[in-house]
């Protein structure tokens, strides 16, 4: 089995890579080698197999080819830029976000082989106004530049897959809670930073009201579906490879209340409300619950409560000694 | 008002100009000039303002901005591949289909202008299986690379008119039935055959069994989706902007006992069954029935019966003297 990781300098692919490292086989299959490529050189563990890096941007002419020259079994491709990016840079969310992979796509279609193609898409191809719990064939309706490139990403990923040209299945992920690091451009940061900031004894802001409601799945579970859908039988997907994962759908309030029960009010005492009118309305054009029920029946598995989503950043993420609980 | 069309060679493009002739406007405003383009060098019409054309691929560099030069005020995109014929060439299909609109939509956004631009979608953006009638919130899930390509360019469109680039509405119109002249390589071609080629004394060839349902407009109707498309009030669609046309939903049985009604048991004569299993399992995945309630809403009206759709290809079609009713 041998894998190639395109956003392996990532959070999800970093902690992917992780979890293939310490699995040492992709479901029975044992590991051969990994290749990471991002746009600037990731990071790599040590491994009992090699695991190579290749700065790459698929949005450049023959990089993609480059990338599957060896025609890698398994494809996760976690590239793109994000959302703030996409709306902030027109010309580079397309070129990135869809061209790129366009590119990847028709690589390996010129290829002439048929790998297992494991594409991340996101929530945001949906757009307000929303039944209370989307389902699974709600229409896409995306009020982003980021949305709109990830569902013709689907699209194109549907249509490949049905030609036989590769294996694809898309999965949207809901919002990675709690997000690790530095926060990035996403108009969705403040989930995890509400979150995250005070587990590190550092004040954050909350530039939304608490009843907002939003969809929410661990870093863990983003890779247990990433694992799943590399290994699953996609003959039960028929024509319909794009699936919105299951996650956990709480108000800012209810994550505020699971962040007292685990660390306490003098950690909830860190966060202030400070209302920011341009992400307020951004939010309101997002998805509040889904019902996700093809991906459960498929074996999909969020997370079980928002406490859990917490300790598991605390387990996984958090630096030694930020907080005593 | 400057019109152009593109694929104005075409069946519908040569019944938009020719109703834009006889009206002399759109809406409210005096037509100045069309400019009608396409591969082909289309036909023109005499008329009380200029018409130029323009032999034009949207798929060639330059030309989309070529086309635009002037700013025409609307747009109206009537240009693609047919179904099969991106079915059978992939590659030519992604072109035209994809790459040469979103050329066009590219060079709009660079000439910095607003037009009002018509795009025709289809109902090949649907695949089964369905619901008994699709509603307008169902998803999008296209059996073909027509359909998928399609459904990208109506997320590029609603992208484009979100960010202002121009101000752009999709209408996905239903099987354009009686279609006359010569059968082209759609694999729907015999819905209109089995009407057009009897009522010319011609047998017709029926592929799949009576009890097939589909969704039909006669060429009349789809111009009057056009017109009221490109003068409607676009403000109360919001960022929704893509639109299933309404249609008649009716049997390949109640076709041919509207035929018989009109014309008589010695025109349904000519029909002749000869199953063809790639039509019937390519028709197995097309849609039956729609709701299309938002389209009515706005104004959009389809034909009464299938009876009036096949008055309206003798009125409006069919060669002098071919029968007598």
């Amino acid at each position: 089995m041998r894998i190639l990781i395109i956003g392996g300098a990532g959070m999800i692919g970093q902690k992917l890579v992780a979890r293939l490292v310490k699995d040492g086989k992709l479901g029975t299959a044992p590991i051969k080698s990994i290749v990471l490529s991002d746009v600037v050189a990731p990071a790599v563990l040590k491994a009992a197999f090699p695991i190579q890096t290749q700065v790459s941007d698929l949005s450049e002419p023959g990089q993609a080819e480059a990338l599957i020259r060896d025609k890698p079994d398994v494809i996760f491709h976690l590239a793109a830029i994000v959302s703030g990016e996409a709306e902030a840079d027109f010309e580079r969310g397309y070129r990135i976000n869809l061209d790129g992979t366009r590119h990847l796509f028709e690589a390996i279609r010129r290829a002439q082989y048929r790998p297992r193609v494991v594409f991340t898409s996101s929530i945001a191809v949906f757009g307000a106004p929303f039944p209370d719990a989307i389902h699974d064939e709600f229409f896409l309706t995306p009020l982003t530049s980021y949305g709109t490139q990830k569902a013709i990403d689907e699209l194109l990923l549907s249509d490949y897959s049905r030609r036989g040209f590769f294996d694809g299945i898309g999965i949207r992920l809901p919002t990675i809670c709690v997000r690790p690091g530095k926060p990035n451009r996403a108009a969705s940061g403040f989930f995890s930073g509400i979150i995250r900031e005070p587990l590190n004894g550092v004040e954050a802001v909350l530039p939304v009201s608490e009843d907002v409601r939003h969809w929410h799945a661990s870093p863990r579970a983003a890779i247990g579906f990433l694992v799943h859908a590399a290994t699953m039988d996609t003959s039960v997907l028929g024509a319909r490879r794009n699936i919105t994962m299951p996650g956990l759908s709480v108000t800012v309030g209810e994550q505020i209340e699971a962040l007292r029960r685990v660390a306490g009010e003098k950690t909830t005492g860190l966060i202030r409300r400070q209302a920011d009118p341009t992400i307020v309305q951004i939010v309101q054009g997002w998805p509040r619950n889904f019902s996700a029920k093809r991906a459960v029946d498929l074996g999909f598995r969020a997370d079980r409560s928002f406490e859990e989503i917490i300790r598991i950043y605390i387990e996984d993420d958090l630096p030694q000694g930020s907080i005593s609980i």
